[in-house]
Protein backbone atom coordinates (compact mmCIF):
# COMPACT_ATOMS: atom_id res chain seq x y z
CA UNK A 1 0.00 0.00 0.00
CA UNK A 2 1.26 3.47 -0.95
CA UNK A 3 0.38 6.49 1.00
CA UNK A 4 -1.91 7.37 -1.50
CA UNK A 5 -4.00 4.39 -1.47
CA UNK A 6 -5.49 6.00 2.08
CA UNK A 7 -8.55 6.99 0.26
CA UNK A 8 -9.64 10.10 2.87
CA UNK A 9 -8.07 11.64 5.52
CA UNK A 10 -10.20 13.42 7.39
CA UNK A 11 -9.48 16.22 10.24
CA UNK A 12 -11.21 18.16 12.83
CA UNK A 13 -11.38 21.68 12.70
CA UNK A 14 -11.58 22.90 16.80
CA UNK A 15 -8.44 22.67 17.88
CA UNK A 16 -6.97 20.38 15.61
CA UNK A 17 -6.63 23.27 12.51
CA UNK A 18 -7.68 26.31 14.61
CA UNK A 19 -7.53 27.48 18.08
CA UNK A 20 -11.08 27.10 20.07
CA UNK A 21 -11.21 25.97 22.98
CA UNK A 22 -8.69 29.44 24.35
CA UNK A 23 -11.52 31.57 22.73
CA UNK A 24 -13.82 30.06 25.22
CA UNK A 25 -11.54 30.16 28.42
CA UNK A 26 -11.21 33.78 27.29
CA UNK A 27 -14.79 34.13 27.30
CA UNK A 28 -15.29 32.24 30.21
CA UNK A 29 -12.23 34.86 32.39
CA UNK A 30 -14.47 37.74 30.92
CA UNK A 31 -17.93 36.18 32.36
CA UNK A 32 -16.12 35.49 35.52
CA UNK A 33 -15.16 39.00 36.37
CA UNK A 34 -18.61 40.11 35.15
CA UNK A 35 -20.32 38.28 38.07
CA UNK A 36 -17.10 38.94 40.52
CA UNK A 37 -18.96 41.04 42.95
CA UNK A 38 -21.42 38.40 43.44
CA UNK A 39 -19.32 34.74 43.78
CA UNK A 40 -15.99 33.50 43.77
CA UNK A 41 -14.00 32.61 40.35
CA UNK A 42 -14.55 28.73 41.34
CA UNK A 43 -18.26 28.64 41.94
CA UNK A 44 -18.97 30.61 39.18
CA UNK A 45 -16.94 28.00 36.81
CA UNK A 46 -18.49 25.37 38.35
CA UNK A 47 -21.81 26.82 38.09
CA UNK A 48 -21.54 27.80 34.62
CA UNK A 49 -20.00 23.88 33.54
CA UNK A 50 -22.85 22.64 35.14
CA UNK A 51 -25.13 24.39 33.42
CA UNK A 52 -23.62 23.83 29.85
CA UNK A 53 -23.82 20.03 30.39
CA UNK A 54 -28.00 20.34 31.30
CA UNK A 55 -28.25 22.19 28.41
CA UNK A 56 -25.82 20.13 26.02
CA UNK A 57 -29.64 18.68 25.45
CA UNK A 58 -31.29 21.67 24.82
CA UNK A 59 -28.73 23.47 22.53
CA UNK A 60 -25.93 20.93 21.52
CA UNK A 61 -22.38 22.38 21.04
CA UNK A 62 -21.30 25.70 20.06
CA UNK A 63 -21.32 29.18 20.95
CA UNK A 64 -24.74 30.03 20.82
CA UNK A 65 -25.39 26.99 23.18
CA UNK A 66 -22.87 28.40 25.80
CA UNK A 67 -23.90 32.57 25.39
CA UNK A 68 -27.62 30.74 26.32
CA UNK A 69 -25.70 29.14 29.60
CA UNK A 70 -23.92 32.08 30.76
CA UNK A 71 -27.24 34.19 30.57
CA UNK A 72 -28.81 31.37 32.36
CA UNK A 73 -25.69 31.27 34.64
CA UNK A 74 -26.03 34.70 35.41
CA UNK A 75 -29.44 34.50 36.47
CA UNK A 76 -29.09 31.72 38.88
CA UNK A 77 -26.21 33.16 40.52
CA UNK A 78 -27.40 36.51 41.10
CA UNK A 79 -31.07 35.00 41.81
CA UNK A 80 -32.61 37.28 39.26
CA UNK A 81 -31.11 40.29 40.44
CA UNK A 82 -28.73 41.16 37.17
CA UNK A 83 -29.17 43.59 35.03
CA UNK A 84 -29.55 44.34 31.92
CA UNK A 85 -26.08 45.24 30.41
CA UNK A 86 -24.88 42.50 32.04
CA UNK A 87 -27.22 39.88 29.76
CA UNK A 88 -26.07 42.47 27.01
CA UNK A 89 -22.24 42.06 27.90
CA UNK A 90 -22.81 38.51 27.82
CA UNK A 91 -24.47 38.93 24.08
CA UNK A 92 -21.42 40.93 23.16
CA UNK A 93 -18.79 38.37 24.53
CA UNK A 94 -20.71 35.59 22.31
CA UNK A 95 -20.88 37.98 19.00
CA UNK A 96 -16.82 38.84 19.59
CA UNK A 97 -16.56 35.05 19.88
CA UNK A 98 -18.75 34.66 16.55
CA UNK A 99 -16.34 37.06 14.51
CA UNK A 100 -12.98 36.38 16.48
CA UNK A 101 -9.87 35.93 13.68
CA UNK A 102 -9.89 32.11 13.55
CA UNK A 103 -5.94 31.93 14.28
CA UNK A 104 -4.64 28.57 12.82
CA UNK A 105 -2.36 26.28 14.84
CA UNK A 106 1.45 25.89 14.28
CA UNK A 107 2.14 24.04 10.92
CA UNK A 108 -1.48 24.31 9.79
CA UNK A 109 -0.80 26.58 6.76
CA UNK A 110 1.62 24.19 5.13
CA UNK A 111 0.45 20.86 6.40
CA UNK A 112 -3.07 20.97 4.81
CA UNK A 113 -2.20 22.42 1.44
CA UNK A 114 0.37 19.62 1.42
CA UNK A 115 -1.62 17.24 2.34
CA UNK A 116 -4.16 18.11 0.00
CA UNK A 117 -1.63 17.94 -3.38
CA UNK A 118 -1.45 13.86 -2.54
CA UNK A 119 -4.74 13.25 -0.90
CA UNK A 120 -8.65 13.46 -0.66
CA UNK A 121 -9.30 16.11 2.56
CA UNK A 122 -12.27 16.36 4.64
CA UNK A 123 -13.18 18.04 7.20
CA UNK A 124 -15.31 16.32 9.66
CA UNK A 125 -16.04 18.38 12.53
CA UNK A 126 -18.18 18.81 15.25
CA UNK A 127 -20.89 21.14 16.19
CA UNK A 128 -22.74 23.80 15.25
CA UNK A 129 -23.45 24.23 11.87
CA UNK A 130 -23.42 28.31 11.43
CA UNK A 131 -19.75 28.07 13.82
CA UNK A 132 -18.49 25.73 11.27
CA UNK A 133 -18.96 26.76 8.51
CA UNK A 134 -18.19 30.63 9.30
CA UNK A 135 -14.55 29.37 11.06
CA UNK A 136 -13.62 27.70 8.10
CA UNK A 137 -14.42 30.31 5.39
CA UNK A 138 -12.63 32.83 7.34
CA UNK A 139 -10.03 29.95 8.11
CA UNK A 140 -8.28 30.56 4.38
CA UNK A 141 -8.64 25.98 4.21
CA UNK A 142 -12.34 25.88 2.42
CA UNK A 143 -10.43 25.17 -1.11
CA UNK A 144 -8.13 22.25 0.33
CA UNK A 145 -10.89 20.43 1.61
CA UNK A 146 -13.23 18.38 -1.08
CA UNK A 147 -15.47 17.58 1.53
CA UNK A 148 -16.51 19.23 4.77
CA UNK A 149 -18.86 17.07 7.11
CA UNK A 150 -20.41 19.12 10.37
CA UNK A 151 -22.25 16.44 12.44
CA UNK A 152 -23.61 16.42 15.38
CA UNK A 153 -21.89 13.63 17.46
CA UNK A 154 -19.04 11.56 16.63
CA UNK A 155 -19.30 7.94 17.50
CA UNK A 156 -18.79 4.83 15.72
CA UNK A 157 -22.39 4.15 14.37
CA UNK A 158 -22.03 7.78 12.51
CA UNK A 159 -18.32 7.11 11.06
CA UNK A 160 -19.34 3.96 10.21
CA UNK A 161 -22.83 5.85 7.67
CA UNK A 162 -20.49 8.26 7.11
CA UNK A 163 -17.78 5.65 5.45
CA UNK A 164 -20.20 3.59 3.95
CA UNK A 165 -22.15 6.99 2.49
CA UNK A 166 -18.92 7.75 0.65
CA UNK A 167 -17.84 4.34 -0.18
CA UNK A 168 -14.77 4.40 1.82
CA UNK A 169 -13.24 1.25 3.40
CA UNK A 170 -12.11 2.09 6.93
CA UNK A 171 -8.62 0.38 6.06
CA UNK A 172 -8.04 3.31 4.17
CA UNK A 173 -9.51 5.75 6.06
CA UNK A 174 -7.31 8.01 8.53
CA UNK A 175 -9.03 10.51 11.20
CA UNK A 176 -6.73 13.38 12.81
CA UNK A 177 -7.96 15.32 15.76
CA UNK A 178 -7.53 16.12 19.30
CA UNK A 179 -10.06 14.26 20.92
CA UNK A 180 -9.39 11.17 21.84
CA UNK A 181 -13.15 10.60 22.49
CA UNK A 182 -14.43 11.82 19.60
CA UNK A 183 -12.13 11.41 16.51
CA UNK A 184 -9.93 8.31 17.75
CA UNK A 185 -11.47 5.59 19.83
CA UNK A 186 -14.99 5.64 17.33
CA UNK A 187 -12.73 5.42 14.25
CA UNK A 188 -10.22 2.63 15.81
CA UNK A 189 -13.01 0.54 16.72
CA UNK A 190 -13.88 0.14 13.14
CA UNK A 191 -10.47 -0.53 11.95
CA UNK A 192 -9.82 3.04 10.51
CA UNK A 193 -6.21 5.04 11.50
CA UNK A 194 -6.46 7.85 13.50
CA UNK A 195 -4.28 10.12 14.86
CA UNK A 196 -4.35 11.48 18.03
CA UNK A 197 -2.83 15.09 18.15
CA UNK A 198 -3.21 16.82 21.57
CA UNK A 199 -4.14 20.30 22.33
CA UNK A 200 -3.28 22.29 26.26
CA UNK A 201 -7.15 22.60 26.66
CA UNK A 202 -9.33 20.09 26.88
CA UNK A 203 -13.11 20.52 27.58
CA UNK A 204 -13.67 18.20 30.49
CA UNK A 205 -16.53 16.87 28.44
CA UNK A 206 -14.53 15.70 25.88
CA UNK A 207 -11.83 13.78 28.44
CA UNK A 208 -11.99 10.24 28.52
CA UNK A 209 -10.82 7.63 31.16
CA UNK A 210 -8.69 5.19 29.75
CA UNK A 211 -7.90 4.25 26.24
CA UNK A 212 -5.37 1.92 24.71
CA UNK A 213 -2.42 3.44 23.32
CA UNK A 214 -1.07 0.69 22.15
CA UNK A 215 -3.69 -0.43 19.24
CA UNK A 216 -1.84 -0.41 16.30
CA UNK A 217 -3.70 1.78 14.15
CA UNK A 218 -3.37 4.37 16.46
CA UNK A 219 -0.65 7.34 16.84
CA UNK A 220 0.06 10.48 18.77
CA UNK A 221 1.71 12.90 17.54
CA UNK A 222 3.24 16.79 19.69
CA UNK A 223 2.02 18.53 16.59
CA UNK A 224 0.21 18.37 13.23
CA UNK A 225 3.54 19.42 11.29
CA UNK A 226 4.57 15.57 11.92
CA UNK A 227 1.80 14.76 9.98
CA UNK A 228 2.76 14.54 6.26
CA UNK A 229 5.91 12.43 7.34
CA UNK A 230 3.74 9.67 9.15
CA UNK A 231 1.56 9.33 6.52
CA UNK A 232 4.34 8.55 4.45
CA UNK A 233 5.52 5.85 7.22
CA UNK A 234 1.88 4.09 7.41
CA UNK A 235 2.27 3.92 3.51
CA UNK A 236 5.24 1.98 4.23
CA UNK A 237 4.12 0.32 6.45
CA UNK A 238 1.47 -1.23 5.72
CA UNK A 239 3.10 -2.06 2.15
CA UNK B 1 -38.61 8.22 -18.63
CA UNK B 2 -41.02 6.22 -15.80
CA UNK B 3 -41.79 7.77 -12.64
CA UNK B 4 -38.40 5.54 -10.74
CA UNK B 5 -35.60 8.00 -13.23
CA UNK B 6 -36.35 10.34 -10.50
CA UNK B 7 -32.84 9.38 -9.14
CA UNK B 8 -33.38 11.34 -6.32
CA UNK B 9 -36.07 12.89 -4.48
CA UNK B 10 -35.28 15.62 -1.52
CA UNK B 11 -38.14 17.15 0.84
CA UNK B 12 -37.73 20.65 2.42
CA UNK B 13 -38.21 19.59 6.41
CA UNK B 14 -39.64 22.73 8.34
CA UNK B 15 -43.63 23.34 7.47
CA UNK B 16 -43.14 20.96 4.74
CA UNK B 17 -43.47 17.85 6.77
CA UNK B 18 -44.09 19.59 9.82
CA UNK B 19 -45.01 22.91 11.45
CA UNK B 20 -42.46 25.29 12.70
CA UNK B 21 -43.52 28.45 11.79
CA UNK B 22 -47.10 28.16 14.03
CA UNK B 23 -44.24 27.33 16.54
CA UNK B 24 -42.31 30.46 16.07
CA UNK B 25 -45.40 32.54 15.99
CA UNK B 26 -46.76 31.10 19.02
CA UNK B 27 -44.00 32.17 20.89
CA UNK B 28 -43.67 35.71 19.60
CA UNK B 29 -47.50 36.01 21.11
CA UNK B 30 -45.92 34.80 24.26
CA UNK B 31 -42.95 37.16 23.94
CA UNK B 32 -45.01 40.04 23.01
CA UNK B 33 -47.63 39.39 26.19
CA UNK B 34 -44.51 39.54 28.57
CA UNK B 35 -42.99 42.86 26.95
CA UNK B 36 -47.18 44.33 27.12
CA UNK B 37 -46.78 46.76 29.90
CA UNK B 38 -43.66 48.51 27.93
CA UNK B 39 -44.93 48.87 24.31
CA UNK B 40 -47.37 47.66 21.93
CA UNK B 41 -48.04 44.22 20.23
CA UNK B 42 -46.46 45.75 16.54
CA UNK B 43 -43.75 47.93 18.30
CA UNK B 44 -42.51 44.79 19.79
CA UNK B 45 -42.90 42.37 16.51
CA UNK B 46 -41.28 45.29 14.59
CA UNK B 47 -38.67 45.62 16.71
CA UNK B 48 -37.64 41.68 17.22
CA UNK B 49 -38.10 41.13 13.21
CA UNK B 50 -35.06 43.71 12.95
CA UNK B 51 -32.93 42.39 15.27
CA UNK B 52 -33.42 38.89 13.83
CA UNK B 53 -32.34 40.04 10.86
CA UNK B 54 -29.69 42.29 12.74
CA UNK B 55 -28.46 39.03 14.32
CA UNK B 56 -28.47 36.67 10.92
CA UNK B 57 -25.10 37.01 10.29
CA UNK B 58 -24.00 36.30 14.19
CA UNK B 59 -26.69 33.54 14.60
CA UNK B 60 -27.52 31.70 11.61
CA UNK B 61 -31.10 30.24 11.25
CA UNK B 62 -33.02 28.41 14.43
CA UNK B 63 -34.02 28.55 17.56
CA UNK B 64 -30.79 29.45 19.84
CA UNK B 65 -30.48 32.70 17.67
CA UNK B 66 -34.37 33.32 17.71
CA UNK B 67 -33.68 33.38 21.70
CA UNK B 68 -30.99 35.81 21.55
CA UNK B 69 -32.87 37.78 19.69
CA UNK B 70 -35.62 37.81 22.06
CA UNK B 71 -32.93 38.31 24.87
CA UNK B 72 -31.69 41.32 22.71
CA UNK B 73 -35.06 42.76 21.74
CA UNK B 74 -35.97 42.34 25.86
CA UNK B 75 -33.00 44.47 26.85
CA UNK B 76 -33.12 47.21 23.80
CA UNK B 77 -37.01 47.66 24.19
CA UNK B 78 -36.39 48.08 28.38
CA UNK B 79 -34.09 50.21 27.98
CA UNK B 80 -31.99 47.62 30.15
CA UNK B 81 -34.82 47.08 32.53
CA UNK B 82 -35.42 43.95 32.10
CA UNK B 83 -35.67 41.57 34.95
CA UNK B 84 -33.75 38.18 35.17
CA UNK B 85 -37.02 36.82 35.66
CA UNK B 86 -38.24 37.90 32.55
CA UNK B 87 -34.91 37.06 30.86
CA UNK B 88 -35.40 33.54 32.28
CA UNK B 89 -38.96 33.12 30.95
CA UNK B 90 -37.50 33.41 27.90
CA UNK B 91 -35.10 30.96 28.09
CA UNK B 92 -37.82 28.71 29.28
CA UNK B 93 -39.77 29.43 25.95
CA UNK B 94 -37.18 28.23 24.22
CA UNK B 95 -36.23 25.17 25.57
CA UNK B 96 -40.13 24.64 25.01
CA UNK B 97 -39.62 25.25 21.70
CA UNK B 98 -36.73 22.87 21.44
CA UNK B 99 -38.82 19.80 22.92
CA UNK B 100 -42.50 20.76 21.46
CA UNK B 101 -43.66 17.93 19.85
CA UNK B 102 -43.35 17.84 16.05
CA UNK B 103 -46.44 17.68 14.46
CA UNK B 104 -46.50 16.17 10.97
CA UNK B 105 -48.19 18.28 8.35
CA UNK B 106 -51.76 16.30 7.04
CA UNK B 107 -50.87 13.45 4.39
CA UNK B 108 -47.39 13.13 5.54
CA UNK B 109 -47.58 9.95 7.80
CA UNK B 110 -49.04 8.56 4.44
CA UNK B 111 -47.04 10.12 1.60
CA UNK B 112 -43.48 9.63 3.28
CA UNK B 113 -43.63 6.22 3.28
CA UNK B 114 -44.74 5.64 0.10
CA UNK B 115 -42.47 7.50 -1.47
CA UNK B 116 -39.92 5.99 -0.06
CA UNK B 117 -41.29 2.86 -0.92
CA UNK B 118 -40.30 3.66 -4.65
CA UNK B 119 -38.00 6.80 -4.69
CA UNK B 120 -34.36 7.68 -3.06
CA UNK B 121 -35.40 10.33 0.02
CA UNK B 122 -33.33 13.07 0.97
CA UNK B 123 -33.95 15.28 3.74
CA UNK B 124 -32.81 18.25 2.67
CA UNK B 125 -33.02 21.04 4.86
CA UNK B 126 -31.48 24.61 6.11
CA UNK B 127 -31.15 25.47 9.94
CA UNK B 128 -29.65 24.27 12.88
CA UNK B 129 -28.12 21.30 12.79
CA UNK B 130 -29.22 20.25 16.42
CA UNK B 131 -32.39 21.21 15.97
CA UNK B 132 -33.32 19.71 12.36
CA UNK B 133 -31.65 16.18 13.72
CA UNK B 134 -34.04 16.74 17.11
CA UNK B 135 -37.12 17.21 14.97
CA UNK B 136 -36.29 14.25 12.89
CA UNK B 137 -35.88 11.86 15.43
CA UNK B 138 -39.11 13.12 17.00
CA UNK B 139 -40.95 12.54 13.76
CA UNK B 140 -40.86 9.33 13.47
CA UNK B 141 -39.86 9.56 9.85
CA UNK B 142 -36.22 9.18 9.89
CA UNK B 143 -36.26 5.50 8.54
CA UNK B 144 -37.31 6.55 5.39
CA UNK B 145 -34.92 9.06 4.70
CA UNK B 146 -31.55 7.58 3.08
CA UNK B 147 -29.88 10.70 3.03
CA UNK B 148 -30.28 13.67 5.20
CA UNK B 149 -28.73 16.81 4.49
CA UNK B 150 -28.67 19.73 7.20
CA UNK B 151 -27.35 23.12 5.02
CA UNK B 152 -27.02 26.54 6.11
CA UNK B 153 -28.16 27.68 3.26
CA UNK B 154 -30.01 26.57 -0.10
CA UNK B 155 -28.47 28.67 -2.95
CA UNK B 156 -28.34 26.88 -6.98
CA UNK B 157 -24.58 26.78 -5.89
CA UNK B 158 -25.46 24.48 -2.81
CA UNK B 159 -27.67 22.72 -4.76
CA UNK B 160 -25.15 22.28 -7.55
CA UNK B 161 -22.83 21.36 -5.11
CA UNK B 162 -24.72 19.04 -3.48
CA UNK B 163 -26.26 17.26 -6.75
CA UNK B 164 -22.47 16.38 -8.06
CA UNK B 165 -21.68 15.02 -4.53
CA UNK B 166 -24.48 12.28 -5.07
CA UNK B 167 -24.17 11.93 -8.25
CA UNK B 168 -27.09 12.96 -9.54
CA UNK B 169 -28.48 14.94 -12.63
CA UNK B 170 -30.61 17.65 -12.10
CA UNK B 171 -33.08 16.57 -14.82
CA UNK B 172 -33.06 13.17 -12.26
CA UNK B 173 -33.99 15.97 -9.33
CA UNK B 174 -37.63 16.53 -7.56
CA UNK B 175 -37.02 19.15 -4.91
CA UNK B 176 -40.72 19.53 -2.69
CA UNK B 177 -40.81 22.39 -0.26
CA UNK B 178 -42.62 25.64 1.33
CA UNK B 179 -40.13 28.00 0.26
CA UNK B 180 -40.02 29.65 -3.20
CA UNK B 181 -36.93 31.39 -2.31
CA UNK B 182 -35.68 28.54 -0.70
CA UNK B 183 -36.76 25.33 -2.39
CA UNK B 184 -37.98 25.84 -6.23
CA UNK B 185 -36.29 29.19 -7.75
CA UNK B 186 -32.40 27.96 -7.48
CA UNK B 187 -33.65 24.09 -8.20
CA UNK B 188 -35.74 24.95 -11.34
CA UNK B 189 -32.73 27.53 -11.87
CA UNK B 190 -30.46 24.36 -12.67
CA UNK B 191 -33.30 22.64 -14.56
CA UNK B 192 -34.24 20.36 -11.84
CA UNK B 193 -37.64 19.67 -10.99
CA UNK B 194 -39.70 21.13 -7.92
CA UNK B 195 -43.10 21.11 -5.99
CA UNK B 196 -44.06 24.03 -4.22
CA UNK B 197 -46.75 23.63 -1.44
CA UNK B 198 -47.68 26.71 0.49
CA UNK B 199 -47.66 26.70 3.83
CA UNK B 200 -50.13 29.44 5.76
CA UNK B 201 -47.56 31.59 7.62
CA UNK B 202 -44.32 32.57 5.63
CA UNK B 203 -41.49 34.08 7.55
CA UNK B 204 -40.93 37.29 6.00
CA UNK B 205 -37.55 36.88 5.55
CA UNK B 206 -38.65 33.76 3.08
CA UNK B 207 -40.75 35.72 0.51
CA UNK B 208 -39.70 36.48 -2.67
CA UNK B 209 -41.56 38.87 -4.73
CA UNK B 210 -41.73 37.33 -7.80
CA UNK B 211 -41.61 34.67 -9.34
CA UNK B 212 -42.40 32.42 -12.80
CA UNK B 213 -45.41 30.15 -11.97
CA UNK B 214 -45.06 29.19 -15.64
CA UNK B 215 -41.81 27.09 -15.48
CA UNK B 216 -42.07 24.38 -16.71
CA UNK B 217 -40.58 22.01 -14.06
CA UNK B 218 -42.51 23.72 -11.24
CA UNK B 219 -45.64 22.58 -10.15
CA UNK B 220 -47.74 24.70 -7.15
CA UNK B 221 -49.67 21.69 -5.26
CA UNK B 222 -52.46 22.45 -1.94
CA UNK B 223 -50.97 19.78 -0.11
CA UNK B 224 -48.66 16.79 0.02
CA UNK B 225 -51.61 14.45 -0.58
CA UNK B 226 -51.37 15.34 -4.24
CA UNK B 227 -47.69 14.58 -4.09
CA UNK B 228 -47.28 10.93 -5.20
CA UNK B 229 -49.88 11.50 -7.93
CA UNK B 230 -48.07 14.28 -9.13
CA UNK B 231 -44.89 12.09 -9.57
CA UNK B 232 -46.85 9.79 -11.66
CA UNK B 233 -47.46 11.84 -13.82
CA UNK B 234 -44.34 13.66 -14.38
CA UNK B 235 -42.80 10.24 -15.34
CA UNK B 236 -45.87 9.98 -17.80
CA UNK B 237 -45.24 13.41 -19.58
CA UNK B 238 -41.54 13.21 -20.02
CA UNK B 239 -41.54 9.42 -21.11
Amino acid sequence: MTPTQLDLIALDADDTLWHNESIFSMTEEKFMQLLAAYHSPELIQHKLYEIELRNLHNFGYGVKGFMLSMIETAIELTDGQVSGAVIQQILDFGKAMVHAPVELLDHVAEVVPRLAASHTLMLLTKGDLFDQESKLARSGLAEYFRYVEIVSDKTTTSYRALLQRYQVDPLRFLMVGNSLRSDILPVTALGGWAVYIPYHLTWAHETVADHDPQHQHYVELEHIGLLPDLIERLGDKSA
